[in-house]
C-alpha cells in the first residue's frame, strides 16, 4: 500500500496549483514527453491512443458532409507566403525556415507549414477550371510547426497535430454555409464525444485569423475558469482567391473566382479534456474517447478461478474496448493506476464475487459503487457508459454556467475577471479601443460574439457608448 | 464518342514508353500532382484514399502484433544525428536543414527527420529503465523528408508518407524475431491486399540500412522489369544502444543494453500498384484496396426507370465500395473513366436490361463481360471481386517467374540483365567488389540474398571464387 499512496501522492492538487497538477497528469498518465527539441513533445501510446479516436470520429464526421483526403507539401517556398499581406504578417514571426538541403544553400528558403492556406491556394490555382470542378472540399492530417516563445504540452508547442479543411466554393453563400457547417461539425463533436460544452460564435476583427473576412469559434471552459479556444473556421471571401489568382469559368464562361474557406482542430484538445474532466487522482476520460473503456481487476488473482472469471468477463464485454490488469501489482496499485489513466469504468472480481456470481463496477467520474450480477455485466455496464458520458458533459455544463457571469460597468467587469475565473458577458461597441484596454486592464481577451446574443444593457461595459453585441470575454490558454 | 477516345489516347501506351505511360497514368487517374517545391507532391484525393487503405489495413495488422502508435517530433538536433557514426553518414548528404526560427538564427541547426531513429534512442534513452519496460514495440505515421537530386512522383520524392516502426528488446533473439515477424506482415499484406508477390530475403551489407546490423526487405518486380524494393525491417543488434545509452536493468540488476529494430513502408507502394497492374487503359486496382470497388453505369439514364434502379442496385450492393455515375457525361466517356481510375467492377444497367431483370458486369483486370440476374447481384459482386483479386495476384505471380532469370556465368549474366528485364539468380562469393562490378558493367544492384536458397552452380558468377549464397539481382527504381 506504500506504493499506492506514492502513485497518488506524486500529484498536485488541482487546487493548490493548477498548472502543476496539469503538467502531473500528462506525465504521470504518460501522454507525452518532452523532447530534445524544446517546445516540441513525444506523445506517447497513450496520447496518441485519444488522438487516434478524435481522428477517427471526427474523420467519419467530415466524409459524412464530402469532405476528401489529400496531403499537401511540408515545405512553403517564401514567394508563395509572401502572395497574402494579412496572411504572411500573422506567421511569418512563428516561421521556421529551412535554408539548407543536400549539403547545398537553398536558392529560396523554404518555411516549414504553419498553416496550407497557401499550398491550397497554389494547387487550387492549377487544379480548378470550370464551375465543374466545383466546390472543393478538401482536409488533410498532418503537424505543423509555429516558433512560439513559451510551451505547454498539447496546449501551445512549437509542433503540433491537427487537420486542416481547405476549401473552394463558387458564390460567397455556399462558403458562408459550409464555414458554419464545419464549426457545428467541431461543436458537436465536442458535446456529443468529448463531453465538453462550447459557447458558437464570431471572433472580432482583432482576434480572426489572418487574411480571414470572418474567423468563427466554439469556444470551451477549463476547470480552472480559462477559456480554450477549441476549433475554428474561416471565411476567406475572394481574398485569398485574388491573391493566388484562383478563377473557374462560370455556366455563362465568364471567368469568377472562387469564395474559400478552412477549418481547423488539433492536439490541444488533449488538453481540453484533461482540464474539463481530470481531477485529482488524474486523468477522467469520457467514455467514447477512452482508448480503454473497462479494466477489470482481478482481487486475490492467484486464487484458482479468478483470473479465468476475469478473461471470462472480458470477453463478455467484447463490444467495448476493454483489458485484464493481470499484472503482479497490487490491486490498490491497480486502481490507482486506471485512475490516474482516466479509465471511465473499473469491474472488480474476486472470489467472494465470484461465489455470489457479481462484480462490483466504479465509475471513474463520481468513484460510486454497483454490484451487479455477472448474468447481467454487458447490459449494466453499456448502460453505466453511457451514463457516464451524459453526466460528464452535465457537469462540465453545470461548472461552465456556475462560472459564466455578467458585468454592465466597466469597475465590476474588472473585478468579476480578477476575482471570479471565468467568462464574462458583456456588452461592446465594437471598437478595437475597447477590446485593447480590457486586454492591458484584465488580460482578457474577446473569446467570441456568440450566436445567442442577449441584450444585457444597451452600452459597451468599457466606453459606455451604444452597444453593438454582447461578447463572452476571459482569460485563455 | 470522339471525347472518349481522346481520354484514352492521351495516355502514352507502356510498351512505347513505360516510363510516360507511368507519369500519364499519375495524372490521369489523378492520384498526384507536383507541388511548388521541386521534387515534392500533392497527394489528390484518388491517390490518398489508397493511401488512407494501406494505412488502414497495416495498422490493424501491426495491432494485432501487439504495435501501439506514437508521434515523435519533425526536428532531430544536429548533435543528436551525430551520434551514431555510420546512420548519420548515410542520411546527412539528403538533409534539410532548418536554421532559422522565430526570426531568430538557431543556435543549432535542426535536420528535418529523414528517418527517426535517433529520436526514438534519444526517448528510449529517458523512458526504458527496467525489463518491465521492454520489449518496447512503437510506431508511428508521418512523412520523412530526403533531399534526392532525381525525383518521381510516389517512386522518389523529398518528401513522402510512411511509417516507421521502433522496438526495443531485452535480448538479441527477440530483436531478431520481431525484425523477421514485421517482414512477414509486409509481406503478407503486399501478396494478400495489393495482389503483389514478393520475395522475401536479407540485403547484402552494401545495400543495408546505415546503421543496421541486418536489413530484411521484400522485392516486387514491375511490369517493366525492373525492382521495387517494397518494405524493409530493420535488426540494429544494440549498436544505437550503446551510441545512446539505453539500459536497463535486468532482473537480476546487472545494467544491459536494449537490442533495437526499425521497419517501414511509404507511399511508394502506390507507385508500385500502379507498375504492376497498370495497363494502356490506366490504372488497375486490386479490389481489396481499391478506393470504389464497384461503379454503376446507367445506360440512357433518362429513360424512366433506369437511375431508379441503379441506386437500388447500389443499396443492394452497400456491403462493398459503390458508386452510382449519374454525371451528365456519355455512357462510353463514363467507361474510360472508371477504367482509367482502376475501378475493379463496372455494373451497366440499362432499359433493356432492366426489363430482362439483369445486369452487365464488366472486369476492369481482363476487361471480361458477364450478365446477371439481378436478383442474384450481390452475391455475384462478391465472388467477381474475390476472383479479381486472386486472379491479379496470380498474373503478377507468373508475370514475375515468367521474369526470373539464372545465370551461372558472367557472361550470360550480362547478356541476360541486358536483354531481359527481370530478375536474374546468381551465385556470390559474399565479396563487395564482385557486387560493384556487376553494378558498374550492368546497372544492377543484389536485391536481396532469399530467404529460399537454391544452388545453382558452386562459383560466384562474377569473380568464379566459391560461392556461398543465392541472390537476386536487377536494375530497380
Amino acid at each position: 500500500m506504500a506504493n499506492d499512496k506514492k502513485l497518488v501522492e506524486a500529484i498536485t492538487s488541482m487546487d493548490v496549483d493548477f498548472a502543476q497538477w496539469y503538467t502531473d497528469v500528462v506525465k504521470k498518465a504518460e501522454l507525452c514527453d518532452y523532447a530534445s527539441v524544446k517546445g516540441c513533445m513525444v506523445i506517447k501510446p497513450a496520447g496518441y491512443a485519444i488522438w487516434e479516436n478524435i481522428q477517427h470520429e471526427l474523420d467519419r464526421r467530415f466524409k459524412e458532409t464530402g469532405v476528401q483526403n489529400v496531403y499537401m507539401p511540408l515545405f512553403i517556398p517564401e514567394s508563395l507566403l509572401d502572395k497574402e499581406k494579412d496572411h504572411v504578417e500573422g506567421f511569418a514571426p512563428e516561421a521556421a525556415w529551412v535554408t539548407v538541403g543536400g549539403n547545398e544553400q537553398l536558392q529560396e528558403r523554404l518555411c516549414v507549414r504553419p498553416t496550407s492556406e497557401t499550398l491550397f491556394c497554389d494547387f487550387y490555382s492549377r487544379d480548378i477550371h470550370s464551375y465543374r470542378d466545383l466546390p472543393r472540399v478538401y482536409n488533410q492530417w498532418c503537424s505543423v510547426v509555429r516558433w512560439e516563445k513559451t510551451t505547454r504540452p498539447f496546449l501551445r508547442s512549437r509542433e503540433f497535430l491537427w487537420q486542416e479543411g481547405h476549401t473552394a466554393h463558387a458564390t460567397a453563400e455556399e462558403a458562408e454555409a459550409r464555414t458554419i457547417q464545419m464549426l457545428n461539425v467541431y461543436a458537436d463533436f465536442c458535446e456529443e464525444v468529448l463531453a465538453i460544452p462550447v459557447v458558437r460564435g464570431r471572433k472580432t476583427d482583432k482576434e480572426k485569423f489572418a487574411g480571414a473576412e470572418a474567423t468563427y469559434t466554439i469556444e470551451s471552459l477549463m476547470h480552472d475558469g480559462k477559456a480554450l479556444q477549441s476549433g475554428t473556421s474561416h471565411n476567406f471571401g475572394d481574398g485569398f482567391a485574388k491573391a493566388y489568382g484562383i478563377q473557374y469559368a462560370a455556366k455563362d464562361n465568364s471567368l469568377k473566382y472562387v469564395f474559400q474557406t478552412s477549418w481547423g482542430m488539433t492536439t490541444r484538445m488533449i488538453g481540453a479534456i484533461i482540464m474539463v474532466h481530470g481531477d485529482d487522482n488524474g486523468l477522467v476520460l469520457p467514455p467514447r474517447i477512452a482508448p480503454t473503456q473497462v479494466v477489470i481487476v482481478p482481487i486475490q488473482q492467484k486464487k484458482e478461478g479468478v483470473l479465468d472469471k476475469a478473461f471470462e468477463i472480458k470477453d463478455v464485454l467484447s463490444n467495448f474496448r476493454v483489458k485484464v490488469d493481470d499484472s503482479d501489482k497490487s490491486p490498490g496499485w491497480k486502481f490507482s493506476e486506471s485512475e490516474m489513466r482516466g479509465i471511465p469504468v473499473r469491474v472488480e472480481i474476486g472470489p467472494r464475487d465470484i461465489e455470489n456470481n457479481q462484480a462490483v463496477l466504479v465509475r471513474r467520474d463520481t468513484h460510486e459503487k454497483l454490484t451487479v450480477s455477472i448474468d447481467n455485466i454487458e447490459a449494466e455496464v453499456e448502460k453505466l457508459l453511457d451514463t457516464i458520458q451524459h453526466d460528464m458533459l452535465e457537469k462540465a455544463r453545470a461548472h461552465r454556467d456556475a462560472h459564466t457571469y455578467e458585468a454592465t460597468d466597466f469597475d465590476s467587469f474588472v473585478k468579476t475577471i480578477n476575482e471570479k475565473p471565468g467568462f464574462v458577458k458583456a456588452m461592446w461597441c465594437g471598437c478595437q479601443e475597447c477590446e485593447d484596454k480590457i486586454k492591458e486592464v484584465t488580460g482578457a481577451t474577446s473569446r467570441c460574439i456568440p450566436f445567442k446574443q442577449e441584450q444585457l444593457s444597451d452600452k459597451c461595459v468599457c466606453c459606455g457608448k451604444p452597444a453593438t453585441k454582447m461578447v463572452y470575454w476571459g482569460r485563455a490558454y
